[in-house]
């Protein structure tokens, strides 16, 4: 770690060794919530626990993990070759299905014929079809719902690639206040977001939303045609992965000075994101993040304008579990990472979003970005 | 249509009209079917039927289809905006769901509680999960398995659609065969491969396999850092997408004059190519197709060989259902476009394979990849 202005030093790669030890106790966690194993799918589940990242298709890939059983990767044929080299294939036994074969049937007999199965989120539903007909008697759980916790707590090597990817998106930030905004469309604006984010060490940048003017007020906008004006707010939200760890984070920039509302909509949206990692600290619950935050909102008489859920796990991908939102009551434990992003979005005018990336501590949380919040003046 | 060799123009975009009439033929293919309706997830399917594409999260959107009930979208509430920009959105009702709320539960009242649904091969599990516990009585089967014709036929204006991707595909081929081979990485190749696609119109490239020597005995080798000699077999196949449909194309290139034995498996392979072509015609099932090229392959001697299946439909993916495999016994009708793909490899030598997009006439097939299949000599 070099601080925030430079590119961070490489770590050390994940070795087999540490995916056999995610393996061993994923497939013991498993066991604890009473399942018969888990069926993990090509994403960020296959890629936390196997280090293999094949993109998903209706040709079966699944990695099987049962307690007191080798970890087993049903791969198709012709993708052996890859699988063989991933940074965990040494941990597990490739077993592999030719085009024209029952993959169900080729991966049946590593079940138990009746057992409960955590599954990834997001395996094909036609592959989950595929076991629910190959064994009519088992059943299945979405491994978030089972177990929720498998991926949310990082350990000091996830920890430190995290903090790099955060360092990396301040950066970012502290430049792309430098370039002009009046006159540029939001698209030339994204562009240099996404050069600084690679410049900065990113080798994949998932989004660089610039929401200028009414665009802001569209918390999905990314970024289009229209030529950013004097007296826009701009909301800029972008993040990817630096070494395999995402970063994530938003600030709310006004071209010139801004009026008086839109200073007052900003220090709501800033008090509330301060308001929700308060509010975060080990034992406190997924839910208090948002109601926290959403009190603040709600209370300056913009809770209708507050659409989206407060934050979210952060990880290997840019957005996973856990969820800061009304109705998830995990609890928060130390190592967690997650967003605080609460926003104000005000049809056809401007939106603004404050958003950094925070981890549980022992006793409530550091932020992983650590750029001022006030709201900056560009030109 | 302007050829091979220019942009072809561009052609009236789908309207409203002809998603509605997708999504009534969808509902009424469906009901044929014994089929309670359909649930269709983000991905080819909703494109194709209502042109809107956002990305698949864990957030629920789902297209619920019904004979004799108004299509309705169903979106979380922050994507809404988007939603109702889509091409097809005047043709069908939207019904938002926020965060916090269950979305199952807010779809269920869309739903037949004891009906059987087909549900989109690459909806997320946690989402199929989520229907199963909510309706406990309904039960589902993947789209392609309930309806494997749905998409397979392509109309007159997909054909010209796909023709002028075709017609892309080919021109960049012409190209590529004038770039430098010898002393170049891999990489250096396939970017210029990219750059060509783009060129000649495509707006998003899926793919620029550049497998040279023995990387191209590994089907799935994309394009790595291996420089690239004089005497090499280089598998070059590329694809993506042109007014939202797809091209792919694969030619087996030498790097100056090929030895006897390289001759003779790009002759086997060239043959096996157009024994698989002949074979495809209204009434064969599309394992025809696969057997017919397999044949000629395993009768020269190396069917080991040839590891995957002959070749998969094209339109708005570049990859998708129907299969040309064993067991896949849909027989072929006019309007049908797929890919013919036989290919040898030989571990640790080179490989070589040939393919071209084919679309089903009257009495055979009208390849819409029209460059020589003869193994051309590149520098």
């Amino acid at each position: 770690m070099t601080g925030t202005t430079g590119t961070p030093g490489t770590p050390a790669p994940f070795t087999a060794d540490d995916y056999k030890a995610r393996m061993d106790r994923a497939a013991a966690t498993a066991a604890d919530a009473g399942l018969a194993g888990l069926l993990v799918a090509p994403g960020p589940d296959l890629i936390w626990l196997t280090g293999y990242q094949p993109v998903a298709t209706e040709r079966l890939t699944v990695l099987v993990l049962a307690a007191g059983q080798e970890p087993v990767l049903v791969v198709p044929t012709l993708e052996a070759p890859d699988a063989e080299r991933a940074a965990g294939a040494s941990a597990l036994t490739l077993r592999d299905w030719s085009d024209g074969k029952d993959p169900y049937a080729a991966t049946a007999p590593l079940l138990d014929v009746d057992g409960r199965f955590g599954i990834s989120d997001n395996s094909w539903a036609m592959h989950l079809l595929g076991f629910q007909n190959e064994l009519p008697n088992t059943s299945y759980v979405s491994l978030t719902e089972a177990l929720p916790m498998l991926r949310a707590v990082k350990d000091a090597a996830e920890l430190e690639r995290l903090a790099a990817a955060g360092a990396a998106a301040d950066a970012t930030y502290e430049e792309i206040k430098k370039v002009p905004f009046a006159g540029r469309r939001e698209s030339d604006v994204a562009a240099d977001l996404d050069a600084l984010l690679r410049q900065y060490g990113h080798s994949q940048v998932d989004f660089t939303i610039v929401g200028s003017g009414p665009n802001g007020a569209n918390p999905h906008h990314e970024a289009g045609d229209r030529v950013i004006k004097d007296g826009d707010m701009v909301v800029l939200d972008f993040g990817g992965l630096l070494h395999g760890y995402g970063s994530d984070t938003s600030r709310t920039v006004h071209v010139g000075e801004p009026d008086a509302e839109e200073q007052r909509v900003h220090d709501i949206v800033r008090e509330a994101q301060e308001a929700g990692c308060r509010a975060a600290r080990p034992g406190a619950a997924c839910q208090d993040v948002d109601r926290a935050a959403r009190a603040v909102i709600a209370d300056a008489g913009h809770g209708e304008h507050f659409i989206h859920r407060t934050g979210h796990g952060i990880g290997v991908t840019t957005h996973e579990p856990p969820y800061m939102v009304e109705g998830e009551e995990l609890p928060l434990v130390p190592g967690m990472c997650f967003s605080v992003e609460p926003g104000i979005y005000l049809p056809g005018r401007f939106g603004v979003r404050i958003e950094d990336i925070v981890t549980v501590t022992d006793d409530g949380v550091r932020r992983l970005n650590s750029t001022p919040r006030e709201l900056a003046i560009v030109n």
